[in-house]
């Protein structure tokens, strides 16, 4: 296999790893170097470099080239890896990412590289896997709405809940997607938009508060999601809102699904009050227009209770209610 | 009675009607001269006068003061009237002003600039009686979630859910209020914030989405908001979110009220259903972010069911349930 990859978002060169600046988009297609680990790490946290499975691959691929071109010493290695490993807090995806090219790496380091690639390439088959298994809940004439990007942005493939939904068109389904705008930093707004477009999906954007009164007018039939972290009991973190989404689902009597590879798993996790919630800067809900001295609570996720998701759209199959209480989750980690 | 007033965002003198921009706050301070009917309209139309009393005290205010100017025959009075009357669809509150000042008008013309200064009284002592009535529903150690600005800027008093509030905090009730920015226009992020500044009242600014993730971690004890038009049956429109929040707060079992003068109350409305629901401009969601060509949804508001609703805090009495099934709101017209 060539040592070159590419995705949506991602560029693996012999020399280079650069990523789309996520934070420009949609006006401005930006790649930023991430060659190196210091730098992969300012650009995760600055979230040039978004989505769950996304950096978990992009702290691989970095972790993999560098150890390729510089041949650092297993203490230095260690230690660039822990940073990347810690530079945000929620998703698993990024621990789960970087543990496993730990361990090659210290069990014989020549594979290190190589495990990058295949982490790189599981992602994308995850994503094909989850598209095939969403493929049952999409019908003919929903509306579907969604939060937050999980599309070919936010993995190195199809995406995780926009792949389902982007497969299901390709598939000819006739559905209408419902683009929550996800404040503070507009992952719908921005990247969803962004895609749909590309894909000539039809949609509409909305307020992330209009979510409620569009179910109450019934055109939305099913909400799917991604996730930063499932746990073992099903409760799973996702972008802040979230949460909100399904309790309206719950009253409105919506289905709600969330869309994640195996790799969003944490078998560590017996339940959501154990998942760290990033807290992130005031300024990113301030931006220019609220008062600069304004106190502000800014949750980057938030966490949903297992009771109130329809369905759990992973790689191996669409888990429901049942299928967690019967620990099929642990089966899977 | 002195010819003059003045509120928070409303200056009348002997020539002219000042209105405090309110699209250009927290961080510009301008006052636009809103004397002339069709410079009102726009300004109306442009949301830098908003709040539906205080639409309605404005438009009443620029028409009297424009008769008293101008003298115009009664059918360009009329005229104007009702392109002041139609500037904006759902918040009843400029019908209602509107109207009243009509029939003042073709009964004794003479009397068309005082009827508008009483409309003008009536607002404060309106906003001074709900928040009287207000003060029975908010408990020491509250943490109270409100929507969209409905204070001093809001009205020409100190305000209806706003006024509530900070007239507890005055009278030493310990309270923390947490501020809905309110995509899209973000009168919470914008205006809230700068009001509460200004009284020093503890607050807390959040992203709409964060509002149920924060009620579920138990920080919110109540949720008031205001009203744009009150149906006999009790559903009311408000601006778009608030039917989310009643749904989150039911979900909850969080309390929740809607604070509003009589003169928001429509008595030619039956139910929800029958109220415009204003769409306005996709931009006003794009703004710089999102592609150019995105579709967008924009409801200005949005409508809830009495069914959700713990108590109507009005100037009259805090109604519940029972009252208005009893047909209390009907008594009240």
């Amino acid at each position: 296999m060539t040592n070159q990859r590419s995705s949506m978002s991602l560029r693996l060169t012999e020399e280079k790893l650069l990523c789309l600046d996520q934070t420009q988009l949609p006006h401005i297609e930006n790649w930023v170097d991430g060659t190196d680990p210091r730098s992969m790490e300012s650009i995760i946290k600055n979230l040039q470099v978004r989505g769950a499975p996304l950096i978990g691959v992009a702290a691989a691929l970095c972790l993999g080239l560098y150890w390729k071109q510089k041949r650092p010493a297993p203490e230095e290695f260690r230690r660039l890896s822990l940073l990347l490993r810690e530079s945000r807090p929620t998703a698993v995806n990024l621990m789960i990412a970087v543990d496993r090219l730990l361990r090659v790496h210290e069990l014989s380091p020549e594979n290190t590289f190589n495990e990058a690639l295949k982490i790189f390439d599981e992602d994308v088959l995850l994503c094909e896997k989850i598209a095939q298994m969403g493929e049952s809940v999409i019908e003919d004439g929903d509306g579907i709405l969604t939060h937050c990007n999980t599309g070919g942005l936010a993995t190195v493939g199809i995406g995780t809940a926009l792949g389902v939904i982007t497969k299901s068109f390709e598939k000819k389904k006739k559905i209408h997607v419902y683009v929550d705008e996800t404040r503070p930093l507009l992952q719908g707004g921005r990247l969803n938009t962004w895609e749909l477009e590309q894909g000539k999906v039809p949609y509409t954007l909305i307020c992330d508060n209009m979510a409620g009164f569009l179910m109450s007018k019934g055109k939305i039939h099913k909400v799917i999601v991604g996730a930063d972290r499932i746990a073992m009991n099903g409760d799973f973190a996702n972008k802040v809102g979230t949460y909100s989404l399904a309790v309206l689902c719950h009253y409105h009597r919506i289905p709600f699904y969330t869309a994640a590879p195996v790799t969003t798993l944490d078998g560590q996790c017996e339940s959501g009050d154990q998942i760290p919630v990033e807290q992130r800067k005031p300024e990113e809900v301030l931006m220019s227009w609220a008062p600069k001295t304004a106190k502000v609570w800014n949750p980057s996720f938030d966490v949903t209770p297992a009771e109130l998701v329809t369905g759990w759209i992973l790689d191996k199959g669409v888990l429901n209610w049942n299928d967690i209480k019967n620990g099929k989750l642990r089966e899977l980690v």
